[in-house]
């Protein structure tokens, strides 16, 4: 097991990282001096593999816990959801020194955290995050949110969970898309912050393909430490957090022209990295042309996408980009390569460039 | 003009007291440095009075702002009229740079406070409060909150606002009760806190019954001034800010027992200002025998309760008290009077002594 801190004053958590937690959650909740009723929130999905063993863990440490189901899916991460919580919060009589404990993936993450941060002003939560996106990504942080229904997280709360458990065991359970998804994050934080990091994710690739367990979970402590570096520097997201954004400006861009249904977020960011890279390179941003193919070998072993797929229209992304949002291109803070391991933010990038990217890319 | 600042590090922020403010928002706005767009929240009964003004004086300020209506009255404190507010940010295509302006009593205040907290992990938000308990209690201290159906506050966060204007013109328009039973929170400052504010409030007992602005804008400051102090010892109520709960334990039992209907707030909290000082008597904790005379004919000058009114029973509030929270009597932290000035919290008072006090107010 290995521990990750993020260093938040007051604030501040640790992540455990290994494989085998999940089970031992009861007997870690109590080293770490958790007290109070727990709930956990869950869906059907994560339940079926899950959720017997976390209670079963939690009742032989002598927790007292019950357990909430939100139906499985993005457009639950909703306030009737949200609400849902807080009327098995208030009718179980949950008093402020309660706990939530978030089991699943990114939605499950979300949403509980957010109905912790609203509860009586606030309650203690866990995050036991079971997709490799939420593991390296989501469940660090304390972004927590709520969909409204003309925008995703545009109800939400920076609130910090108390511990994180991250078991790479539940990676056996995870769909490969979900998997690759994940690892986008994952090659995106080598390539803004950590050059080491980034080759070692070249290095390992038959390891990782095959989710071998050792290696997965020193890629998870790996991960959680960029992260939590960049996330302790600007907890609120005012200034340099903004470069975890990498690859997301199109990335967005893909998964909003297409309804949310096409692409997996990490597979949209995927394509929002190479984009990125190709920008970079068209204005001289970055030299190191080598990093263009690099990117797309390790998106490519992983069953990533490396092309728009048919029928994206580069026109349409443009008026997403500039047009709907009623945004100057000057508005546009592009987070760009300057090196493996090191972005920059420009603000300079004309519309052709973009463009032009996006139709190398195979737009139409 | 007087300015009581609420030192809560990067949190901190200004409480402007005095008269004739509201008029001159815009131009304090500006002077304060606030940008972005404005979404006023009031409700009608508060609008026909101080909309226009606000409105006029932002507008002339160079301010965009829009306003939305919430129905007057505690239900409306609710999930649903905070959604309301994120449908009007989302339409308005409101950005993070964005600020909510409450103005209003607390309903208005809190709900508003809510929806800041919330909206894209939190914006910017000032109040404007229009009563004397807001400007004296809700608008200090960042408890933000809407109702749950089965209870109030239930969901909320601690998040402070960027700037208070607190304009003593407002209470010209505030019905009598509203006006009195703010005054029971001024009190209440004075006896837990402040012997020479207290004595300050017995000897402008006529100026205050008049509304003189001069004499309230020099209470609405020390007032602010007091709750701040305790504020910024313990924001987020772990522990010394409960002296504020000071008449609120039986407070709120009999507001629950009456169904919020018979009593204002600080109604309630008077005669649970009275029971404390006659348990803390009774229990040799006060040795002042002349403070609970005191402290019923400032109530009494006020027209506030002295006596629990007709038919409230004793045995209804002590359920209320010890077996519908399933509470053990040792679990109750009263906050009790040692002298005029300063509190103590016990947790062994015999439930004989508080049934016994209630009786002696009139309960049956």
């Amino acid at each position: 097991m290995q521990e990750v801190r993020v260093e938040l004053g007051e604030r501040s958590y640790s992540i455990l990282t290994g494989t085998g937690l999940l089970v031992r959650s009861g007997s870690l909740f109590k080293e770490r001096g958790v007290k109070g009723k727990i709930l956990t929130v869950t869906n059907p999905t994560v339940a079926q593999w899950y959720l017997t063993p976390l209670l079963d863990s939690l009742a032989e440490a002598g927790y007292q816990a019950e357990t909430v189901l939100i139906p499985d899916g993005e457009e639950y991460k909703s306030l009737e959801q949200a609400g849902r919580i807080y009327d098995k919060l208030v009718d179980g009589e949950y008093d402020r020194k309660s706990v939530l404990v978030a089991l699943g993936g990114g939605v499950i993450g979300d949403l509980t955290g957010f109905a912790a941060a609203t509860y009586m002003r606030g309650i203690r939560y866990i995050q036991i995050p079971t997709t490799l996106l939420a593991q390296v990504d989501s469940s660090i942080g304390g972004k927590t949110a709520v969909n409204h229904p003309k925008g995703k997280n545009l109800i939400g709360a920076f609130y910090q969970p108390n511990l994180v458990i991250s078991d790479v065991g539940t990676f056996r359970t995870l769909p490969e898309r979900e998997f690759s998804s994940g690892m986008v994050e994952v090659i995106k934080h080598g390539m803004i912050l950590d050059p080491d990091y980034f080759e070692k994710l070249e290095h390992e690739a038959q390891a990782i393909k095959a989710r071998d367990p050792e290696i997965m979970a020193e890629i998870v402590a790996g991960s959680c430490r960029i992260k939590a570096a960049v996330v302790q520097e600007d907890e609120r997201e005012t200034g340099r957090r903004a470069i975890l954004n990498f690859g997301h400006t199109i990335g967005h861009a893909l998964e909003s022209i297409t309804g949310y249904q096409r692409f997996k977020h990490g597979e949209a960011v995927a394509l929002g990295i190479l984009a990125a890279l190709k920008i970079a390179l068209r204005n001289k941003i970055l030299d190191d042309a080598a990093l263009y193919p690099k990117a797309a070998a390790m998106f490519e072993s992983l069953g990533l996408p490396t092309k728009l797929p048919a029928g994206i229209s580069c026109e349409g992304i443009m008026a997403l980009l500039y047009l709907d949002k009623k945004v100057e291109y000057g508005k546009i803070r592009w987070i760009l390569p300057k090196s493996l391991g090191q972005v920059l933010i420009s603000s300079k990038i004309p519309p052709e460039t973009v463009k032009d990217t996006l139709s190398e890319l195979g737009g139409v």
